[in-house]
């Protein structure tokens, strides 16, 4: 694993969001984005060589929504970067850990990302994610 | 606001919890501290230009012990560096945010600290951070 990629905070209304959040880190969101597959929208904010991203559900089936309606706002997940995703996930998986998916899909911001049970990691969702090239 | 400094994961058992990390990131925890103030322990990984906290309470009454109780164990804050944490505690409190401490006071990894109440910042516990001199 190398560095956090990003942060991910669900928020229940994005656009009051991406104004506290731009107040807070005092930089702009520079890039919004829907993920149909998570039926999400994303916005970024570039925290020295890190990102936070804002997730706003767009159903209420959307991982996001069940998100919040279990327990409300706040941090989702921490993900890493990794070089390569598809022997970090062949490792983790060899090492015991459980894997939400165990082949890489396609994420907002360019990248390839698969998602390790926070069963396994004391309650934590942890994605991984490779830059597309 | 600069880079992520840490993210702090609330854990019951900090041995078991430690051998997972380290399975996880594939490093080895490189200091463990106790914080009387705040009753935890304290294991750093580094990842990169970032960290990752375990924390684990000490007494049934610190902060950490009563987040699990009622959440359970999963991610309980991120820790933003910043250079002044007087002038950034200033410029927050000026901009609206309500802060769980209007000084800052001395935290693991020779840090001074200073934490964000989440209610203003959609659920997410923060925590500002400035390497002491």
């Amino acid at each position: 694993m190398e560095k956090i990629e990003h942060i991910g905070i669900a928020v229940k209304d994005m656009e009051a969001a991406i104004e506290k959040y731009t107040l807070l880190l005092q930089t702009p969101c520079y890039k919004r984005e829907e993920v149909q597959s998570q039926q999400v929208v994303t916005a970024f904010f570039q925290t020295g060589p890190n990102k936070i991203e804002l997730l706003s559900a767009t159903h209420p089936d959307s991982p996001i929504a069940r998100f919040i309606e279990k327990r409300g706002e706040g941090i989702h997940h921490i993900a890493f970067e990794v070089k390569n995703i598809h022997t970090e996930l062949e490792r983790l998986k060899a090492e015991g850990f459980n894997l939400i998916h165990e082949t890489a899909m396609e994420g907002a911001d360019n990248m390839l990302i698969a998602f390790i049970h926070p069963k396994d990691t004391n309650g934590c969702l942890i994605e991984l994610c490779q830059k597309r090239s």
